[in-house]
C-alpha cells in the first residue's frame, strides 16, 4: 500500500494543484519529502506573503491553489492575508503541519492547539483528521470545499501521518470529482428575463466575480444589449468592465446615501457577482430610491442571505448573463466611443502627482498589463488616468487588508507569464508584504513595482478628516527608502525624480523584477 | 457625562497602560483621537511587529501593555505573533476597531465578522460589547483578564462607540482593582517543604516565568541552599538562572527520552514556573526514571492540568521559593566557581563560526546587555559562549514563532532604556519582523542587531536530517543583503568580514540603531 504522502501528492497532481506556495517549519518537512517532479514549490519568506502570492496566483489562473504553512505561529501569520482571500472568494487550500499525534494533547512546542478552531472563524472548512488513514480523504474534502464554497479551507495534519500506510480504501479518492450546478431553473429564468426586459431604465452593478470567473467580455455584451449604465460594486477588487467604456459610470461609492443617489431614476438595478453592498464610510440614508428594485445574482449564498435589501438568486452570474443575452438580441443603439483620458494633474515641484505616475503607466506599458494595486490614497487619480480594456487587468486587496499588493503581483506573474505584471503600491502598504520581493528575485519574474512614496498613511489622513479626528498619532511614515530595501531582497531599483525619468524607466522591458520609487503628492482616495 | 473614549483613556492611565503599540486603520482613528499627553503611541509598520514589540515591552517591564490593531485583516496579521505572547504568558490587551454598529451585520468593508470568535482560540478572553456604554467596563475586564490569566485578551469596539456618552455608571470603573492570591496554604506548604527537604538528590527545573516575574536571584539562592543541579525547562524563552553558574546544567533537551536521561538518579524534580514539558523533537521513552517524583509549581492552571505526569500546585513560584528558602537555611557547601568559557570554534575561511560571533558579543558588550535571540540553528554555540549573570538578559520567541526577534528587541529597548539591547537574529528569522527596524530608527533606540547570515533555514536543515527528509524544497534563502534592507528602514548597517572587524564594530557604543551582518557557517542547534 502506498503512504499517505504518496496518495496525497498524487491526488494534488490529478486535481491540478501542482504549485505549492509555502513557508516551512519542522512540522511540514515530512509532507514536503519526495515531492513529485510535477509539483513545484514556491517559497515565501513570511506567511502573509505566501498567502498573498497564492491568492494572486489562484485569481489569475482561476484554479484552487495549495498553501503549506507552519502550525499555529505560521498559520497565524497568514490570517490577515486570508481575510482578503475570503473577500475575493479565492479557493486556497491551506495544509498545515501539526506536531506528532502523541505530542498534541500535552501541547509540545510547535503544537497547533485545537488547530481547526484557530482557523474556523475565517475559513470555510477546517479539520484535523482523527487518524492518518483519513488524511487523503480529508485533503480531497479541503479541495472540494474550497471549490464549492469559494473560500479558503484548512487542514492540519500531524506530521507522523505522512509516512503512514494509506490503507485499503485510500486510492478511491484519486478519482473523485465534485461539481455544483448553478443555472437558473425555467421559472427562475422567466422571472429574471421579465424583470430585466420590462425595466424602463435598468442599471447594472458588477462585482469582482465577473472578472474572476471570465465574464468580462460577456458583461460588456450584456450592457451594450441593454444600453444601460454600468457601475462596479463598491470596494472593488477586480475590474469587471472596461473602465473607459461609454456605458461605464465607475465604481459605486462605498456609502449608503451615495449609492442611493447614484442609482436614482433607475427602476431595476441588476447586481451580478457582488455582495449588496460592501460599504465602507458610514453615510446613512435610504438604501435605494423609492421605486427602485434591486435584483442580486451571486453564487455566494451568504452574501445573498445577509444583504439588507432586494431579492436574490443564488446562481452562476455567467449563466444568467448568457440567459439575458439570449433574450435581449443585438443592441439597437451604438454605444459610442470610449471616454478620452484627461491630462494628468501636475505635481508640486519635487513630488509627482499620482495622475502623472498613472498616465506614464498607461502610455508606456503594454495594453495587456495586469495591475495589482495597493495604493489606497490614489484611488481617484488611478481611475481618472487608466484605460483598462482587458479581463484580468486589475487586482486589489479584497478585504482592504494591506499586504496583498507585492505578493499578489508575484502570484499573478507566476500564474500568467503571458501578461506583463505591475504592482502599484504605497510606502505604507508595501511594508505588509515586503518580503515578496525576494520571491520575485529568486524566480526572476519580470514584475515592475511602482512605489508611490508620500510619507504618510494617506487614506487614513483623509478618513480622519471625514471622522473629525485630525489628531491621531501614528499616521506619518518618513524615512523609508524602498530602493535600498528592494536591493537588499535582490531586486533592481531606481528612484524616478520626474515624469520623464519615470517614463524612460518604464519604457524599458524588464527581464527580472524591478522597483521604481517616486515621491508623490498626497491625494484623497475619493 | 464624559465620553466612552475619555473614560477609557483615563482608565488606561490609572492602570499604567500608557504606552500603546499600534498600527492604525480607519476603524481605529476615533479611539486614538484626543489621546492624553501621558499616553504615548508607538507605531509599527506591520501588526506582527507591533505585537512583537508589545510582547518585548511587557516582558521587560512586567506590566500589561495595550495593543491597538485594525479589525480582521490587522488582527489577523498579528495572530502569529500572539502565539508567542500566549506561550510567554504575556498580558497583552488588544483593542481593535470595528465598523460602526449598523454596518457590522451586513458586513460592510473592514467589518470584523464575529470578531471575538476570530481571536478566541488564541486569546484568554475576547468580546465585543453589546452597547457603547459597556465599553469602559469591558476594557477593564480585558485588562484584568490579561493580568489574571497572563494571556493576551481582545476587545473589539465599533468605532461609533468612542464618542458616545459613557453613561451614569461609567466612572465606577476607574477605581477598580483586581488581584489574585497565590501563596500556598499551611497544609500545602508543609507538604512541599517535606517533599523537598526529604529528597536525597533533588533537582530543580526552572521555567521562563522565574525570570519574567523577578525570581532570578531567589532561584540562585534556592539552588545554592539545596546544593542541587539546575536545568532550564525545555523550549526556553527567558533565562531563569546564570548560565555559567556551577550548579547550572543547561537547558533540558526538548525530548522525552533525553529528559529522562538527564534527571536519572534524582528522587525529586521540582519544576518551578514552567509547563511539564514543552518537548519539541519526538523522542519517545518513559517520562521519568523509575523512582523519580516530579513536583510542578506554576501559576498556569492549564499547564498544571494538562501535564502528563507528576503532581502540581497552582501557586506563585516566587512565594514557594521564599517558603523553601525559609525552611532550608544557609548553604552548607560552597558552590564553587562559575564555569569558564571555552575558546570559540574557528570559522571556515570566509564565514565566521557562530561561536566567534557570540564570543565577540560576550567580550565587547556590557555585562548588563539584554539579548533578544532568534537565531535557532546557533543555539548550541550560543550557550557554549555566553556568560549571562543578570535577570532579564535573554528573550526568545516563546512559541517558536519567528518574527519576535527584531520587534521584541525594540520593545525591550523601549521598556528598559537602562539596559543595552542586542537582537541576535538569523537571515531566515529576520524577515518575519523586519519592519521593526523602522520603529527602532524613528525612536533612535540604541539597539544593535547582529544578523547571522548562513543562507539557509539552518534549524530546518538539521530537523530534516533528524526526520530522514533530506530533500524538502524551500530551505535555502540566498541573495539577501540585510545591510541594504536596514538602510532602507533608516538603520545604520555594516558587514563584518572577520572577528576583529566584528569586535571593533561592537566596541563602539551606538547612539541609535545599527545592524551588523556577518556571514556564518551552518551549525546544528543541538
Amino acid at each position: 500500500m502506498p503512504s499517505v504522502r504518496r496518495v496525497s501528492h498524487e491526488f494534488l497532481q490529478r486535481q491540478g494543484l501542482t504549485t505549492i506556495f509555502g513557508n516551512p517549519g519542522s512540522n511540514e518537512l515530512p509532507f514536503l519529502a519526495e515531492l513529485p517532479d510535477g509539483i513545484r514549490y514556491v517559497l515565501g519568506l513570511h506567511e502573509g506573503a505566501v498567502v498573498g502570492m497564492a491568492d494572486g496566483y489562484a485569481q489569475a489562473t482561476g484554479h484552487p491553489v495549495l498553501v503549506n504553512l507552519h502550525a499555529a505561529a505560521g498559520s497565524g501569520n497568514a490570517m490577515g492575508a486570508l481575510t482578503n482571500a475570503v473577500a475575493s472568494r479565492t479557493p486556497l487550500v491551506v495544509v498545515a503541519g501539526q506536531q506528532v499525534r502523541p505530542a498534541v494533547g500535552p501541547e509540545a512546542n510547535l503544537t497547533n492547539v485545537d488547530a481547526p478552531a484557530l482557523m474556523k472563524p475565517l475559513v470555510g472548512w477546517a479539520a484535523e483528521p482523527a487518524c492518518a488513514q483519513d488524511v487523503p480523504r480529508a485533503l480531497a474534502q479541503a479541495v472540494f470545499e474550497a471549490r464549492l464554497q469559494r473560500r479558503p479551507t484548512y487542514l492540519s495534519v500531524p506530521y507522523d501521518d505522512w509516512a503512514a500506510d494509506a490503507g485499503d480504501n485510500a486510492l478511491a479518492v484519486l478519482d473523485r470529482q465534485v461539481q455544483r450546478a448553478g443555472e437558473p431553473g425555467a421559472k427562475q429564468a422567466r422571472r429574471l428575463v421579465e424583470q430585466v426586459t420590462a425595466a424602463r431604465r435598468p442599471a447594472l452593478v458588477l462585482g469582482g466575480d465577473i472578472d474572476t470567473d471570465g465574464h468580462f467580455g460577456a458583461a460588456v455584451r450584456l450592457a451594450e444589449a441593454l444600453g444601460c449604465p454600468v457601475w462596479a460594486a463598491p470596494s472593488l477588487f477586480r475590474l469587471p468592465f472596461p473602465n473607459r467604456h461609454p456605458l461605464f459610470r465607475g465604481v459605486l461609492p462605498a456609502g449608503i446615501e451615495p449609492v442611493r443617489r447614484a442609482v436614482e431614476g433607475h427602476d431595476v438595478v441588476l447586481v451580478l457577482g457582488a455582495p449588496v453592498f460592501r460599504y465602507h464610510e458610514y453615510l446613512p440614508g435610504r438604501y435605494l430610491p423609492e421605486g427602485t428594485r434591486l435584483v442580486q445574482v451571486t453564487e455566494d449564498a451568504s452574501a445573498a442571505a445577509r444583504a439588507p435589501m432586494g431579492e436574490a438568486l443564488v446562481a452562476d452570474p455567467g449563466a444568467v448573463i448568457e440567459l439575458l443575452l439570449g433574450a435581449l438580441g443585438a443592441p439597437t443603439v451604438p454605444v459610442g466611443d470610449y471616454r478620452p483620458v484627461p491630462p494628468p494633474q501636475p505635481g508640486d515641484g519635487g513630488r509627482l502627482h499620482p495622475e502623472e505616475v498613472f498616465a506614464a503607466l498607461r502610455d508606456e506599458l503594454p495594453e495587456d498589463t495586469a495591475y495589482v494595486v495597493e495604493s489606497t490614497s490614489t484611488n481617484a487619480a488611478w481611475w481618472r488616468q487608466m484605460d483598462l480594456r482587458r479581463p484580468g487587468s486589475y487586482y486589489f486587496p479584497a478585504a482592504g487588508g494591506l499586504g496583498f499588493g507585492l505578493p499578489g503581483a508575484v502570484g499573478v506573474a507566476l500564474g500568467r507569464p503571458d501578461r506583463p505584471v505591475v504592482a502599484v503600491t504605497g510606502d505604507g502598504s508595501a511594508n505588509y508584504g515586503i518580503t515578496a520581493l525576494w520571491t520575485a528575485a529568486r524566480h526572476r519574474l519580470p514584475v515592475t513595482v511602482v512605489l508611490l512614496r508620500n510619507g504618510t498613511y494617506g487614506a487614513l489622513r483623509w478618513f480622519g478628516g471625514l471622522l473629525g479626528v485630525p489628531d491621531a498619532p501614528g499616521l506619518d511614515i518618513p524615512g523609508l527608502d524602498f530602493t535600498r530595501i528592494a536591493e537588499g531582497y535582490g531586486v533592481t531599483a531606481a528612484h524616478a525624480r520626474d515624469p520623464e525619468e519615470l517614463r524612460a524607466l518604464l519604457a524599458r522591458r524588464p527581464d527580472g523584477p524591478r522597483l521604481i520609487q517616486v515621491d508623490t503628492a498626497l491625494t484623497a482616495p475619493n
